[in-house]
Order: structure tokens, then sequence, then C-alpha cells
């Protein structure tokens, strides 16, 4: 069966100065990708009349589909539909139900309509229009020597809603796609040349349409499978063998069967286990509990944190000992854990992780460098503390701790 | 004087199927324009031979630089460095100095280093070699044709080692380059359109080689200036005029005179005052003491948070009363004030930010709607509150409501 491959072009200077980092071009990879449709390039390009043709013609000779996010703005820096009109030969046309569409969203604001937002309502000719529901920007849907060609708004909640409600189904109903699948087992504790080493056999044993990628993030190590067959039922009886196998191998160092975060791996244990959470964090500064409350549904098994960033603040909220502090300074594995102790008792709950560090760039001392963090995580009968060093940036560091945080209390619940 | 131009080339399957954002390339966008050099694409490919091989054909011609991530692993799926031996006609061979790095990164951490990774240290012999201080992959610079390719890491932090300490200094000594400069306004409460409205004539006015972009980013709306000019002092003379003139025209809804995070801008005015910030979070998790807290030195005003999660958390560690929540529900006015008044108390700061809000997809009612936010900020004799109503994903509700939030208290601070 035929792979269906897809482009995407994301149009903007924003995107080239490094202004935004581009969070579209990986859900919509995701969404293709579950239709049975792999993108093979993805190409950003500034507001510029020759790089957006050139990008246009590039991507539609080598894919079946190409979508096209940003640039429909209503202010004069917002050349992208000019420059479809221009490649499609196409005029533009006043579009009675898109004009309706962004009329009817300023009065929900309750203002008047500005007259250049008229000109939203101007649609190609040539193009099959995606009405807007989130916004004044319509997407549009082009055809030219055998390629399609969408054109959606950048702003993430609009293109989603076009995708989703649009595209997607659209695209599926179009092409007959061979089965795509991935399957990920997240693993911690062992570096990427260690674990191909003891995945030698399994990689030299794989059917030749199921392939192995190595991906480090953020001291955990990601193993993906990949698999492309016509058949979807033997593509997954394939693919599970593999897996079953990869997580057989590996089962000693295993965090998860699927790429989630760890906020979502965590809250599924506790929810399973029916015990509630607690945090309380000196460096992350509230980062583990937002990554566990993003989780929608959390309120279950999450009651609070307390943030105590100032030393004031572990002996007045968490009931850390001034001599504890004094002694041991507050990144310790005695303050770290007298801070377990006072968030299980103030925030009523059966687990905690409580975490003090240094993040940099300023702080750290021969004794206790940059990046050195202790963390503790477990229950009212067992407070398991571990040192951690990290050797990167303050952004980074706390990212990293925080995954080694919430994976500490994974270890703690499973074993 | 000429542009110099550049073309980034990111190589991997994670970013193709969306396991991956790419935050690399806005970081190396930045880096670059700092040394007045203009990305003009972006390029992702998979780990895969032809997509890279046209890739470096099609950037290479277009561009004076290219600069490209991914893919220098030491697994199976790695095969960036073949490939460019392919391209650039080179063999490998074994450089020492690489040799030692890697041999000292494992003995670092204390392991033997794996066989395999003998292989990240050998090299084309076409290439100059850039040590990685920070990782086992050395990076590679060549030129062909003109044009200069340079090969890094995809761990962000061993790819920023090579750029600030070597890749960009080389670049900046290499071209004499015309001074590229932006500055951004960042303004709040009017939508796009009514601010162009408002900038016409500004607008209008601009000399040719100064540009004016529009960029809506979480509720607030950025302006963005751009100028190339041969000349650094005169591009920013002019600059500096036009951004003082854009500055007093829109003097009611300016937020900051430059493109930092809501953390940075309220720390700095803290900073400024002398005054110490605590949160009491419910909807929003932790997220806006984790946002303060990104920000190096901002224990120097940053006590702490109480994230309550919970209504028991609301009672016993803020003091809200159970009628209160009884009465008026954990999303309203009353219940926020008196979170903000606990904050100011068990805190002990001059500032507080409190938040209560739904973020979805659940919990929504006819009177209560999925993204209603109530947000107080103040201080002890005056606390503010202020309703918002969201109406995107809770990832981007939390957001939305982070920026807000953090806005409230600097309009609270300056006015």
């Amino acid at each position: 069966m035929q792979k269906i491959f897809a482009s995407l072009i994301t149009i903007g200077d924003e995107l080239l100065i490094g202004q935004t980092i581009d969070t579209n071009s990986a859900w919509m990879a995701q969404e293709l990708n579950d239709a049975g449709i792999w993108v093979q390039r993805r190409v950003a390009v500034g507001d510029d009349r020759a790089a957006i043709l050139r990008a246009l013609a590039e991507e539609g000779a080598a894919s079946h589909i190409v979508l096209i996010t940003g640039g429909l703005g209503p202010t004069a820096d917002d050349i992208t539909k000019p420059v479809l009109c221009e490649y499609f030969g196409a005029k533009l046309v006043l579009n009675e139900a898109a004009l309706e569409n962004v009329k009817h969203i300023f009065s929900r604001h309750g203002v008047a309509m500005p007259e250049r937002n008229t000109e939203q309502a101007m649609v190609p000719d040539t193009a099959a229009i995606i009405q807007n529901g989130r916004g004044t920007a319509p997407g549009m849907w082009f055809e030219k020597n055998g390629t399609i060609y969408v054109s959606m708004p950048g702003v993430p909640h609009e293109m989603k809603g076009m995708m989703t409600g649009h595209v997607v189904p659209q695209l599926r109903q179009r092409f007959t796609t061979p089965a795509l699948l991935h399957h990920t087992l997240i693993t911690s504790g062992q570096g990427e040349s260690f674990v191909a080493d003891r995945l030698k056999d399994f990689e030299a044993g794989l059917p030749a349409h199921i392939r192995l990628a190595y991906l480090p993030s953020y001291g955990l190590l990601k193993l993906r499978l990949t698999t492309f067959a016509a058949d979807q039922a033997a593509a997954e009886a394939d693919m599970n063998a593999a897996f079953t196998q990869l997580k057989t191998i590996l089962a000693d160092i295993s965090v998860a069967g699927r790429d989630e975060p760890m906020g979502v791996i965590v809250g599924d244990l506790l929810k399973a286990r029916g015990l509630t959470l607690g945090t309380a964090e000196s460096c992350t500064g509230g980062k583990i509990a937002s990554q566990v409350t993003a989780v929608a549904g959390s309120s279950a098994y999450f009651k609070g944190s307390v943030v105590s960033y100032a030393n004031e603040t572990k002996m007045n909220l968490l009931g850390v000992q001034a001599a504890t502090l004094e002694q041991y300074g507050a990144v310790s594995e005695e303050t770290v854990r007298e801070m377990a102790e006072g968030a299980l008792k103030v925030l009523h709950t059966d687990c905690v992780i409580a975490v003090s560090g240094i993040m940099g760039p300023d702080g750290g001392s021969p004794e206790k460098p940059v990046g050195t963090v202790w963390i503790a995580a477990g229950g009212k009968n067992s407070i398991r503390t571990t040192r951690y060093h990290f050797r990167y940036d303050r952004e980074r560091n706390t990212d990293m701790t925080c995954v080694a945080a919430l994976n500490e209390l994974r270890k703690w619940l499973e074993y």
C-alpha cells in the first residue's frame, strides 16, 4: 500500500527570529500520524512572498498533502492570503458565512467590527472554505496537480479546531492509508549506549517494517517502535509482540509503556490506588504541582502544595526546624525530609514529594555545587530520600528535578 | 551591505511524529539574529538518507550558513554522520581529542565506556572538529561551494555550549553583517485590529527599512519593530526614535518595552521597589509561582506559594472560611479575596496574587462556565479582584490565567 506523505509549512517572521516556539507542528504531526499519514518535512519561512512561493512549490511537489499555518491575521504583515491567490491563480471574493462569523465574534465581545476585519472574510475563489469556529480567519482548502493544500491560522486553538473538526476527517475519507503505529517504552537509570547493547539481539531480530528509535529526554530514555503496514490488525499483532519482548528485556529499568508526561503516569498510579498527593517544593517553585495539575481530573488525588522558597516559609508552613536549616542547610537530606513530613501533616495526604536544591546560576559551593538536589518521596511510614546532581542550566536543572522527583514517587508506589 | 542568510536543519523522526517540540531552533535563531544573521528557513527532516541529502543541497544553495542539529547519537537510528560523509565526500577517521572526551565523560560517571561510543570519536576527515564540552558527540564544521555547514548534537545544552563557545564567535569573525535589531512592545487590553487602526499613520510613516509585526500572545499583543542597516549606530538611532513614538501612541495599553516573560517583568518591578511576593493558587496549580521562580535571583523577592487545590487546603492553610466556600463557591470573588488575605498573612509578604477558576474540560456550570477565573492582586491595604473568562482548552486557559494574574499585579504595582 502506498504511503501518504505530508509537509507542514509554518509562516511567520516570529519563528525565524526565535520569538515564538513552534508547538503547532508537533500537535499536527500527531494527528496526521493517527490518520496513517507520514509527515516527511516541516518547513518554517518568514512573511516573505518569494519564500512562501518557493515552499509551496517544493513541498507540493514532494507530498500528497501540504498543511500551512500562519500569516492570516488582519494586519499588514500577514501576507499569506495574497500569496496563496498568486500561487493558485485565484482572486479574492467575499464569503458571506465568513463575514457573519467575524461579525458574530466581535459582537460576542461587545465591540463593533473594525473595517479591516471585513478583509478576513475575503477568500480565494478557487478554495473550499473552512469556517473558523474559534476566530476570525477562515481556513482554505486548495487542490493543484493532485496535491491538497490547506491553509489555517497560526493561533493554536483555532488551527486545532479546524484540524479535528474538518481537515483530518476529510483527509481520512480521501486517502486509504496504511496503519502507522508508534509504541514507546520509557526507561530510567541507564544510558543510551548501555541500553543499545542490551537490545542488540532484539534489534537484529525485528521484522524489517518495525523500526527502533532511541530518544533521551530529561534523564529518561524513550524507546520507540514504529511500523507501517497495509493491514491494521497484522500491524498491531506484530507491534504488540515486539513491544512485549522489549518490555521484558528492559523490565528492570522500565518506567511506563506509553509516552505520557510523568504527571500522567504518577496520577494514574495514585488514582488506581486511591491515594492522595501533596508536594513541598523549594527549588522547583511549584512546577511539580503544576505538572500534576496539568492533568484533567487531578483534583481527585492532588490536594495542594507548599512552595517554600524562603527558609522562613519552610519553618512557618512546613514546620522545618530552625536548627535543621542552621546545621545542615536548606539543601540537605535532613531539611527535605522535614519538608516532606511537614507537608504530609498540613496537607493531610497519603503521599508526598519534597524537593530542595540549587538550580543556578548562583548559589553553589564546593560541597553543594549548582545542580545539587535532594528529593524526598513517600508516605507516612516511609520516606525515601535521594541526592541528585544535574549539570545543566537553571531551566533544564528544574525540569530534570521535576521528572526525577515524580519518578522517585513512582518507584516508591511501585516497589 | 549584503544580508547574511542562514538555514536551520533539524534531523530526527521524533520531530516529524510530534514526539518532540523543537525548542532548539528558536534559541539558535535568537543567537544568530544577535550576530546580524537572518534565518530565512527552518527545515525538519527524519532520520532518512534521501531526505537529509535533499535538505543539505537545497539549504546549502540558498543560504550562506547551514546549521544542522540531531542524529549524532551512538545508536543505529542516528545516521547524520554517514550521510554528511557522503554529501561532503569524506571518510571517517579517529579523532584522539574526541575519544579522550568520550572516555572522560564516562569515567566522570564512574562507568566504563561501551565499545559503540568509540564510533562517536570517528569524524569526517574534511571537517574541522568542534569538541563537545557537555556530551560525547563532537560537532563538525564543513565548507562547500562557499557555504558553511555546521553539524551539532540535538541535545539542547550540548548544542548551546557549542554555539556560544565556538560557532557564533567564528561566524562573527567570518562575516561582516549588517545590524539586525528587534524592539518589542508588549500591550494588553486591545485586540490586534484596534491597535492596527491606532497605528495606521505611524506604520505609514515608518522608514522603509523598519518593519512592524503584530504578534498576539496569550491575551497580550506584542508589537515588534525590526530593522536591518549597514551602520549599527544609525540603525539604533532610527529604531529608538520609532520605538519611542510607538510607546507614546500606545502608552495607555503598554505592559513592557521589551519581550520578556511576565515573570521577569513583575520580578523587576518588585526588585526595584523592594517588595516581596507570595501566591495562593488553586486552578493554576503552582504555575504562577513556577514562572516567578524561573527567574534567577527571584529568591530576593519571592517567598513562596500555597497551592490550595482542594477546598480543605484553602481552609487549613489560607484560612478561607467554610461559610464563604459554602455560600459563594471556590471560584468566586469572595473566596479569592480570602485566599489573598490568607496568603499575605501566612507568607508574610508585601504583595500577593491569588487565583481560583475552572480550567476544564469538566467542572463548568451555566453560571460559572469552564474558563471562569477570579484573580486577586494587591497588598495589605488594597486587594483588587477581577473576573476573567477564557474560552480555550485546559492548558491554554491555565497559561492565559498565569499571564493575566501577573499582569494584574503589574497594574496594581504601576498605578
